[in-house]
């Protein structure tokens, strides 16, 4: 899944590049929409109240955005492990095509508002054989 | 209610300054305070998910704070108008005085999910009237 | 300026719906876009650090999105009126048509660090004659 | 350093639960503080625009955390290695000492806006022996 995103006010702080949440906030949207690949949607999920909780986030910041800059986020469905399913994402500045910030994050079915962590569904195991 | 804040990064903006949006969410730390002493705390509507609910929201930014200020929120029940109720915000620089941003929200009760409006207890007009 | 925004769940709060800094934040990417359109581009902003500073912010919420909405931004220059210039935006839920959120917003020209606020250029102007 | 805070509306999202994150603005306060206290603090920051950065943030979430909890927030300097320090988080629920998140942030300090890397002060060492 590919999303683009422009750097916004709102994305940068008083160092004068984009803060290191905002990052994670642009993953997000990206990983939102490989979900909905995956047969996880939105309006679904907010049916459903079956959602695809985030277990551990893990980021490498290697070089800032700006104001202004295009970044072009690319998320996949990385590994299924147990329960879990792992996603892995990099950001990349599309006027000079450097790698700024890479990530995974470790993801888990989750029936809310039990909060009962449920079995992946065997189609996510099917992205992952066709992707691979 | 009185709220205390310190400018943080992600408070602040690639402008050098505190970004309009950050000062809004400082006025609902402060709101919501405000709401708990008027009778509507949020374990409460965490249960009975009776929330107050922004319906306007009116902000005039007067002169900005910089990372590290610390900022005092004074917030106040104004007026109950039929259904809502405005409560008023001053923000102030604690180093100067400086007043940086005046700002009114009206709310109404909302029962969710079904998102019905519901009439204001006699007990925030006992407030006003205290308060007044 | 039309931008389209495609409710996250850190747009929404545990009420259910969106929470009311999330349309804020819509609408400063329908602005910023808007700015552009009017010749105040990010990439230039960040060179010269003269930035459209929002001085006053006026919002009517109407009715709440949903997780997975897809919502429209309709953005216009509305008035000028001394330094300041207002613009205007309606959102609108697009499977619906309905009218969730009006906003208006007065902005100042402002050369950063200084805070100095600066005369509005003609352009300006000539695009609220040309779209009026 | 220990810092508190309790769960806002805008903490939290559709699942009824604290939003991922929110919990990473949270560390954020408590790193600020625990760098004011090994010298990094926001207003020398503002002036000298030398800023710890971070660039690895690893964070593993155990539990949720509801709108109105009370959260304390340790943080402490875990490491140093090379010229990036190692800070390392833990979030606790107030009101039955449940574990709810555990993180761990590496930093390096900037010259900005040239972004160039600065080595580490001696004064960092000397707070890491003290503590450790």
């Amino acid at each position: 899944m590919i999303t683009r995103e422009e750097v916004m006010f709102f994305d940068t702080d008083c160092g004068g590049v984009v803060h290191n949440l905002a990052y994670l906030r642009m993953i997000e949207t990206c990983r939102t929409r490989l979900a909905a690949k995956l047969g996880l949607d939105l309006p679904t999920m907010s049916e459903t109240r079956l959602y695809p909780v985030v277990v551990r986030t893990e980021v490498d910041y290697r070089a800032p955005a700006k104001l202004g800059d295009w970044l072009r986020i690319e998320g996949r469905l990385a590994e299924i492990e147990g329960a879990k399913f792992w996603c892995s994402f990099v950001m990349i500045r599309e006027s000079d095509g450097q790698i700024l910030v890479r990530a995974r994050q470790a993801l888990a079915l989750v029936q809310m508002p039990e909060g009962k962590p449920k079995r992946l569904p065997e189609s996510l195991k099917a992205h992952l054989l066709k992707e691979g």
